[in-house]
């Protein structure tokens, strides 16, 4: 059994092979999104705290946070924006930055033990990202590329993950606090993307025994029904052994998949949650209020 | 490789591993269906041609015919009803009913190699069923019951599939005509459901080597949000090796989690079905032949 615990100050989210499945809430980042970005830059934070409020409603388990703005003070933002959730809200959150300097702002200010996104097999990134990792007792997202690139072998991939597990080791952070992304790439563009991550997955769960996460809309980018892919995808990398994903929790098709991946796992205990969750189903869209029965079948 | 042949007088539907997963539609059945029963006993089979071409347009592979209705002539009725459905569509049929003489009647009008629905592992029942399916040539699903009952244990429902393979082997048929029905049972009832499916499934695929389908709505009977409950055990019994189910191909979330498995299992060259299926998708309901575009993420 691998348990990876992350927390704030005062609740724990565990990811681990036999509980249930934790969704990462991906709002919280300015890429691709022109608004947040300029409120963020100029220091308003209305948005990120309304994307937090619909993301916990909607099931997120832990809040992903990335403050990745052209320009901008990503350091500073990014501490103010961890400090704003810490104040508002219990949810663990997922530090999220390519800058190894916002990071460590992130870190700095963060109360709890939080999950740092991400490290890279790349030696220099490792050696900068996996010391402040060890210094503030965070866990890890270690994505399986390094400075070859991206590999379409599965088996490439696997022996990346290994690499950094192991180094992570050398800094004195156990494997139970390193979360592999396998890495899933657009099966639109890779049309064996599908096989690799379920493969790769299976591997990471039974051989080198650690928890799992992705970034699961990529499987989609560019085909129709995008929600629909991801749905499968998710229900299947559960079946295969994944443990968590950054996604969008206000997707109801995510919440679906990953929910009913859980009852057919058995890990929601007499349906309980399923029945709690759908019995009278939000209303679609994000950040609805209302609620309407569960349709019924013909 | 396990190939099982199933065809109508012009067109063939093969059920394999490596193969897109094949829809047996299930919608022409009274059971629970009073209007439909009442009009298939007075020989109007209006709403039943209604049913078989809504499952083709839904993307059935396959329908499947049941005349069950109590105090009818059911040999008639099936063999009539099999009858007209070969004189309007060229989709392989599978021929279901709990009634020996009614199987009898449908296989002697049938043209081409039905799918027999089903036998047990009851001695009477294979004695009775099997003769007939060699006689026929046709395939056969096998459900992993027999005397004793439903056992909660898939390893001894693998043992009783395994009979019954063996028995078919005795009558001269192949096991690549047999389809093994793992027993799907409602997960609201018995939580371990899934659990018990997917492993038996998986073992179904790598050790007995033989296609599977199920009736694949009785998973969620019981529980709110039946389609996702479905959506999620299809996609998640595909990876584990099912490679048919007999459901309802009405259900968008149906074909959303049996296409989208399809692409992921890389059964999808170059994601031609899905783009196809869902770049203009039919909107919701029955029989609506308006279409929508899809609807863009936020």
């Amino acid at each position: 059994m691998t348990d990876t615990i992350i927390s704030s100050a005062s609740k724990e989210v565990v990811l681990g092979f036999e509980r249930p499945f934790v969704i990462i809430g991906e709002r919280i980042n300015p890429t691709g999104r022109k608004i947040l970005a300029a409120e963020m830059k100029e220091g308003d934070y209305s948005r990120v705290k309304a994307d937090a409020l619909a993301q916990i409603a909607a099931g997120a388990h832990i809040l992903d946070v990335n403050a990745g703005i052209p320009l901008a003070d990503e350091p500073k933002i990014l501490a103010e924006v961890i400090q704003l959730l810490q104040s508002m809200t219990d949810m663990p959150l997922c530090i999220d930055s390519s800058i190894v300097a916002a990071l460590q702002a992130g870190l700095e200010v963060y109360k709890g033990k939080a999950l740092v996104n991400s490290v890279t097999g790349e030696d220099e990134q490792m050696e900068q990202v996996l010391p402040l990792v060890k210094k503030y007792g965070a866990a890890v997202v270690a994505i399986s590329n390094d400075e070859t690139g991206i590999s379409q072998d599965p088996d490439v991939r696997f022996e990346v993950a290994k690499k950094i597990v192991q180094r992570a080791a050398d800094y004195g952070i156990p494997a139970c606090d390193v979360v592999v992304d396998p890495l899933v790439m657009p099966v639109g563009a890779v049309n064996t993307s599908g096989v690799q991550a379920m493969k790769l997955i299976h591997r990471l769960r039974t051989e080198l025994k650690v928890n799992t996460t992705c970034g699961a809309s990529n499987i989609s980018f560019g085909l129709p029904n995008r929600d629909g892919i991801n749905g499968a995808f998710l229900s299947m990398a559960i079946h295969a052994g994944m443990t968590s994903a950054i996604t969008n929790p206000l997707h109801t098709e995510v919440i679906a998949a990953t929910l009913g991946a859980d009852v057919m796992m058995g890990r929601d205990p007499d349906c309980m949650n399923w029945i709690k969750r759908f019995r009278e189903a939000p209303a679609e869209g994000e950040g609805a209020r209302g609620r309407r029965q569960t349709r019924r079948r013909a």
